[in-house]
């Protein structure tokens, strides 16, 4: 076998442990949490259902390949909870720390360009990352929804925490899917899945 | 919320049941089997990382969206394990009928738009399909090679039967691709992890 197919071999069995990367949002209901390859497919799925609504034009196949990578750095720096300020705190050095090692396990060639890649999501400027986001950010809202706000009761999440976090990350990509989000938050505060005050 | 935007919220939490569907690889080396969300994340990375090795010119947009899409009516159908061939005769039918119910849950274009896809990875003709059951099927043989054979094993598979399905299935839509799961088979009958007779 050449070097370069070795070696990205080697990369596709390293991404297998993102299989083994939890996330606080329950699935199916509540029966059991998420973890991070579900979650990315998931984001797929929803890229190829929900396009429509992006505020702005967005090239598909960039935008799967956005929500398919995003979050292989966890398999090194873990999940953070985005409702957790203290693990936010260190999060950028932990995941840029990640990056460095898992992305060079790669052909240079596709080093700099899966790099590049999540470079582009976590700076959310182009109309395909911002809309990245919108997915990224509303897949937890609806399953948190159908769970009667499990994650969030067990966390004791406030409203406010992520309507700010719906204003910064689903609304930059989606007026629509933004405007939906926030009528789900509304919902489950009167239901008193998520606190006012 | 509109019509249009219900059902596809409706159609995205049904697909969060693709997360309870077992397949019969493990992944991690052993630790557990796989699901089918994590699998086809898996394969949308992969396609990310092998298109050169496409024998064929392949869009990626339409790849990612039938690697994705392509295992959801087992949400009714359940997995098919690919060397039980007394569930592979009834598989179609029951796919069919899945495909039926899973898809009319969308607005009427994506259902369209989303049936025409999985009819396309079904048909396995264009370049695209071809290359996504390259996907498909090298995958679970890099991971039995990562655990031991562990599910081969457990099945006493033939290491005729994965050859014909890795001619069927892999070397359509790549000859490199085909050509490194037959030294993977080889490698494992060695090892007495496939048998040869």
């Amino acid at each position: 076998m050449d070097e370069r197919l070795s070696k990205q071999l080697e990369f596709a069995l390293e991404m297998d442990k993102e299989k083994s990367i939890g996330r606080q949002t329950y699935i199916l209901k509540g029966a059991r949490k998420e973890n991070d390859a579900e979650h990315a497919w998931h984001l797929s799925l929803m890229t190829l259902l929900l396009s429509e609504y992006s505020d702005e034009t967005i090239d598909i196949a960039r935008t799967l390949a956005l929500v398919t990578l995003h979050d292989v750095i966890e398999i090194d720096a873990g999940d953070t909870y985005a409702y957790d300020s203290k693990g936010n705190a260190t999060k950028r050095e932990r995941e840029v720390k990640a990056a460095d090692r898992i992305f060079s396990i790669l052909p240079e060639d596709q080093r700099e360009y899966f790099r590049g890649l999540w470079d582009e999501f976590e700076e959310a400027k182009t109309p395909e990352s911002k809309f990245a986001h919108s997915m990224d950010s509303i897949q937890p809202i609806m399953l948190n929804d159908a769970s009667g706000g499990l994650a969030w009761r067990e966390h004791g999440v406030f409203a406010p925490a992520v309507e700010r976090r719906a204003q910064n990350t689903i609304r930059p990509g989606s007026e629509k899917l933004y405007r939906l989000a926030m009528e789900i938050i509304e919902k489950n505060v009167e239901k008193g899945n998520l606190k006012r005050d």
